[in-house]
């Protein structure tokens, strides 16, 4: 990250604290690492992009239906999907310093280092060989990479190491009280499975025929190492996912069609295309016929939103193993290769799977801008104006009477009335309007409407558009249409 | 509970599962004790009911905003709240099966046993003693009550108990994973300090006035011992909450106010005034000024579906003590008493609570009828149809073309799209028609519409109302507007 896009992204940081959207989490205890809370206007920005991805997945999908299964769910279910065994991280502890480091982080920053230097080839060629030694689990390996290269502890400055133990990131607590009864459950670390393991409720009680989804938004806990980047990597998070369930053997073309439709989805946002790009996945997991990210162009450099993974018939497999339950769908319809029913089988899962608070950051990276303007008398003025989507900003609109008096904060309410039924709307009487505008700009309002005296003769206000600044008079009986058909 | 009630609970719960309402947790591994999933039903009327809250706390009070605080929290705001000292509830185990009961659901199980003996007297002074005990936190005088009524434990059948013992309800688990930085941190057991330690950051940021509130929606944890009654008591639950934040020496009012504005939005959804009461607590809190329940009949009896509590400054005073972070507000507002402004002071504290599963299940409950149909040739019927309130119903609007042929299903399409941007709406075109409408009744889709052979000729449809079976021809241009005003 150059100077620059750091500096961007700690004034977007900033930003997000003084304006509201964004706090990090019992601040007044001095915060808890890597968990963040959502202020008044990051809550609602965090509910407009749940609420447009619930509507596009499964109002606008006949085929796609929803659940909300709970964070808690019986613990076979994280030895079926791999969690408990596999869901790890390589650390390595340093004897002086007694600090934990996750071991690719470790070498991922001493190679930034070299970069720093000037040594690209040196840094290329060792991330090479730790990704070699990463994907055969070779930690003798690893902790000799570490060693060999004389990476230290960046608290202790020494390379007196550890070895290397693999650490599960998944969150435990008991369960029950009753002592013959109390287990140790997990807070999931991810929602998929609440999806798998309701695969066969959710078919019959809903009648669904494949293909089909199941959409969840829902919160996950990964006891992360090394989180980082605001709210990028967190502890405590939230997924926006949907399993879909196909016909083996059709799994190819629906993984096309799910890697357009969700890009298509973050365009219709009016999100810039070229801020995206896929990142096809080579290292596939060994369930996974194909994989790949949706990339955006944070501060920090491209990195991955969503993901877009063809699962094979892994987990419901993996489910219909150890809960000894049939996880089979039978299939009606005739194949023409045999020209009968293509009957019982266990669907194949494309699924798609989104950060709901890489999604909220990805918009504040976004719509942040300090912009200069230029004024008519020459002269120049700044501001600081968030370009949030019309259709997930916070506040939709500002109805601001010009003055506290005559009248006009009564027009001014009667405004509110009529539009308050059907978007958010903000309402200020005090201070002078350009300072009024300015505080709508930062927390990202796309309209303020003025009522002033002329209003009173003419039934007319004026509009102020947050992108242009550009103003307009237009009827006070306009104003509602205005706004809904910018959000709809 | 009657045999009669019992059953129509029992039957609300079966069905509950066999519509895609509610399954149990992770049911194909038999399932977690006290947790439940909503499936793809319950999970649309779940979160209808959050935006109906969400939308008449925050949207149509300008002097409420929301937050979205992490369920994980400092530690220390569970000292300060007083949740890690105090939020236990007295257990005693049986020696011989090792069962371990709560100490006040063991003695009301058994004076619910004299009750049925008709022992209503011997009841009564069994449950007065035991709450006489339990405000002294006598324990011994609690295990000698257990024993001198020989009250046994339903597994060994003995009466061989321990000493009484507390233990906490609240979840632990440890956060992070560098040795010397883990902490052990518990899963929040409710919304509300969220709120609290967020106070100042969410008043300066939004420029908040008193009096103005903070709403939250979020999931929160308690481990109880006896969790029961389907939805209405789970260890993992979620809460809608609402801090009201005035000036001292003004919460009698708001208490007053809020009391009626919370009752007036359930019944705002069209539920039957009777079936609510208020419950004014007489045992307070230490910290409470006044407190009451809002109780809904179940078919268990009337229970606390939401909670308006006075809380004083008790919550925020804690924090400033454990925090040493002023938790104050500067009010210039002038006090008539003395002519110069308020000044600095902690605001008090009036909280309205619901539980929104609970309000799942108070939906459910309230909307779920069998019921028999006098048929025109003297015959009867029956239906098993839920009366869910149109606002918050899962599906709006079933669009069904009469026959899969003759450009029906296409002229459905059409109304379709131009719906399903609106409303969720449901397609179906198997089936006879009699057979897709009460399945729509079972879910509780208040609108079906059915395309026949008359709609190509004069584009009417027939549309039928899921409460009255009343059926009648409209245009199909008029379908949109029914709905959307009926849900408005």
């Amino acid at each position: 990250m150059s100077t620059q896009q750091d500096n961007n992204f700690q004034a977007i940081i900033a930003h997000a604290k003084e304006y509201g959207f964004v706090f990090p989490s019992s601040e007044i205890y001095d915060g808890l690492s890597a968990v963040y809370d959502y202020g008044p206007y990051g809550s609602e920005l965090k509910k407009n992009i749940k609420d447009y991805w619930w509507k596009s997945m499964t109002q606008l999908h006949e085929n796609i239906v929803g659940i909300d299964a709970a964070i808690f769910m019986h613990p076979t279910t994280w030895k079926a999907s791999g969690h408990v065994d596999n869901f790890n991280d390589p650390m390595i502890d340093n004897k002086d310093s007694k600090k934990r480091y996750r071991v690719d982080h470790l070498i991922e920053a001493h190679a930034a280092i070299l970069e720093d230097q000037g040594k690209q080839q040196e840094a290329d060629a060792l991330l090479q060989e730790m990704d070699a030694l990463l994907a055969k689990d070779d930690f003798a390996g690893l902790k000799k990479l570490i060693e060999d290269h004389k990476i230290v502890c960046t608290i202790s400055g020494t390379c007196n190491w550890t070895d290397i133990r693999q650490f599960n990131l998944m969150f435990e607590t008991q369960l029950g009280s009753v002592t013959d009864e109390a287990s140790t459950i997990y807070l999931r670390p991810e929602t998929a499975q609440g999806i798998f393991v309701n695969f066969l409720n959710v078919q019959k009680t809903a009648r669904m025929k494949v293909p089909f989804g199941i959409a969840q938004i829902g919160k996950a806990f990964r006891n992360e190492i090394v989180a980082r980047q605001f709210i990028f990597r967190m502890r405590e998070f939230e997924q926006m996912e949907m399993q879909f369930f196909v016909r083996p053997g059709t799994e190819g073309e629906w993984y096309k069609y799910w890697k357009q439709v969700r890009l298509q989805w973050h365009l219709s946002l009016g999100l810039p295309a070229e801020k995206y790009r896929y990142h096809d996945h080579s290292k596939l997991a060994h369930y996974a016929k194909e994989a790949c990210d949706i990339e955006f162009e944070f501060p920090f450099g491209f990195k991955e939103v969503e993901g877009i993974h063809s699962r094979s018939d892994f987990d419901l497999s993996q489910h219909q193993t150890y809960s000894k339950k049939k996880m089979q769908y039978f299939d009606a319809d005739i194949d023409p290769a045999t020209n009968k029913p293509y009957g019982n089988y266990v669907p194949y899962v494309i699924e798609t799977s989104i950060g709901l608070d890489r999604m909220v950051l990805l918009i504040l990276s976004h719509a942040y801008e300090e912009e200069t303007i230029q004024k008519e008398d020459g002269t120049t003025d700044s501001r600081v104006v968030m370009h949030i989507p019309e259709k997930i900003a916070p506040i939709k609109l500002a109805v601001l009477p010009l003055t506290k008096k005559d009248g006009l904060p009564e027009i001014a309410r009667d405004l509110m009335d009529e539009c308050k039924n059907y978007f958010r709307c903000f309402y200020e009487e005090k201070d002078a309007i350009g300072k009024r505008y300015r505080r709508q700009d930062a927390i990202g309002t796309p309209f303020c409407v003025t009522i002033d005296h002329q209003t009173k003769e003419d039934n007319t206000v004026t509009i102020r558009y947050r992108d242009s600044m550009k103003q307009e008079r237009i009827l006070m009986s306009q104003v509602k249409d205005v706004v809904m058909n910018a959000i709809a």
